[in-house]
């Protein structure tokens, strides 16, 4: 079956390119010593995990227990869950998880701390923790080393879990255009998560890792960087919104969409907000990269002057990958413009 | 089970206030002798489709096939696409499912008419069809009184095709703040209808149906109003962006969500842009309704001074419902704080 005889709208994926950006990232990271633990997030797709895994990936970040789950009952068997786990029900079946693999969770109370021991307790079982740091995203985490210090010591002196180390995200850095800030506030941060590491050894405490960081961030690790981890997502099937970024990374991932009505001045196709994440930007049509776009709940408008027909088809580069796929069931495989296979979007909707 | 105890984030939907939506939706209507058909986009579950018929709506609109298909393999006897099939193999299941129940479409070329003809003389079915007129939304139809006319002849003429009437929606309407503008416009918009209803009376045509108009706009309609029918969608649920409209229904969708984290100034809870729909505007906190709010994926966070704690379930009114109900599998259907039911999201993410 040819790409161009698929129903619309389809999300598409260049195994291609895909392989080839998997290749760059690996090739970015190995000289530095730093591990890949890609984000699950950006694809949701067991299988697309497994083919990280095959190309050198460490293990797998996710976001939320539930994808944990299915990452987990695929045969992965090294899964980050990079946020907090708190409710107590979800606690428990965390705990009965890390039986089953090798799994971490990230913790910033000594509330949390107390209820994941008591679950891995439960199932005899052991949770591996990193205390989140917060700089600068102002969203979860502690502020200080020395609260990072109680927490850790709260972590070793629980009988069922393992402190594994620190996990550092600037996600308000991720999407920063401009690369002087961003090669600049990196190195800030940097320097912030060194002097925490010194902290930590001048109270005798060793941290084996710090995890974090992200597709728009990667390329400015250097030599000595302190991230053992990288949890990038994007860098596989890239974006609009990293495009702005220049991450240097090429797309793979494209909607196909049929034109449904064409006027002088603007090109309608069959594909809205329902089918296209648009909260990092607009799609871009790779017929007509600059032509303005608007959205509708099923309709996507490019103004501009075309020669397109009614029932003809058209790419778009989706404005954010992760929320594009978050609303697809499934994702054709695409060589050459032919689908070689259909695979589900394993985690789709799963963000308990 | 209470509410408070689902896990979270879960999508509810309160059946006390749904009820006196459709109630108060009625009343507006009935005195005008105008139809509800309701749109199955603002929910996509059959079993609130076959409630809005209980309480008196005609039929259903929706905007694509593959709902379509899901209302009619759930007993919905009148259906109405409001938009355009071009897509071949589409049409001709479109062919089919007009066997099946009265099935109607949108059309605005002479090419989709004879397409339209074609399939639904294959199965020996008649498609009911709606000429598409464009009084401003600049989307799909056509913007000239002559060639409306021209497709309703060539309708007309189609043996296995019916004439239905005009489809006439004002989207660009649907959310002007200033009600002085909403109601200037929609009556230039009627007078435009109005012109164009002479004209093909004026020619030999009578139409049996207009239909259009949404939830911002149904108080405006009038005695004497063009209007036979309302597709509104958003009255049964309502949400962030039409408070802004003030249309007098009240919010029956909730996101229930979980705090993960607090700080000074901020609450930081379960739920982000991957199960509320924000293109219509970030979510209100039920709890905190004048804090500002921004999202990430996987969480939203309100910055305001609060005594809420780690664990603590707290409610939130989703900016657009129509693009959040789309994110979720499932509805919670509660009265008075205790689950009665839980209903598939029959059509997420139906978009072909």
């Amino acid at each position: 079956m040819l790409v161009s005889q698929l129903e619309t709208p389809a999300l598409i994926v260049d195994l291609d390119v895909l392989e080839q950006n998997q290749r760059r990232m690996m090739e970015l990271l190995r000289p530095l010593g730093v591990a890949l633990r890609p984000h699950y997030k950006s694809h949701k797709c067991t299988a697309i995990a497994h083919m990280q895994i095959a190309g050198g990936a460490k293990g797998i970040t996710c976001a939320k227990l539930s994808e944990a789950e299915d990452l987990i009952q695929s045969g992965i068997e090294d899964v980050l869950i990079a946020n907090q786990v708190v409710e107590p029900a979800k606690v428990m079946r965390l705990g009965y998880l890390a039986g089953c693999c090798r799994l971490s969770v990230c913790v910033d109370t000594l509330e949390n701390i107390r209820q994941l021991e008591a679950a891995a307790a439960a199932f005899g079982s052991t949770i591996h923790c990193l205390v989140e740091y917060d700089i600068g995203m102002r969203r979860c985490g502690i502020t200080t080393v020395e609260e990072a210090l109680v927490l850790t010591k709260a972590i070793l002196d629980a009988p069922h879990l393992s402190f594994m180390g620190i996990q550092a995200y600037a996600g308000q850095l991720s999407h920063e255009e401009d690369f002087g800030v961003r090669s600049g506030e990196a190195a800030k941060f940097e320097g912030q998560l060194r002097e925490l590491l010194s902290f930590f050894r001048e109270n005798g405490v060793e941290v084996a890792e710090v995890s974090g960081a992200s597709t728009g961030t990667v390329e400015l690790r250097k030599e000595g960087t302190v991230y053992t981890e990288v949890q990038a997502g994007t860098y596989l099937f890239m974006d609009g919104a990293y495009d702005r970024v220049g991450a240097g990374f090429e797309h793979s991932l494209f909607l196909l969409s049929t034109v449904v009505s064409t006027t002088e001045g603007r090109v309608v196709c069959d594909a809205g907000l329902k089918t296209l994440g648009t909260d990092q930007g607009a799609p871009v049509f790779v017929d007509f990269p600059t032509a303005p776009v608007n959205m509708s709940e099923e309709h996507c408008t490019a103004h501009c002057e075309s020669h397109c027909k009614v029932g003809e088809k058209l790419m778009l580069i989706p404005g954010h990958c992760c929320t594009t796929v978050n609303l697809f069931d499934q994702l054709y495989l695409v060589r050459g413009g032919r689908v070689v296979d259909r695979v589900p979007v394993t985690s789709r909707g799963k963000s308990r």
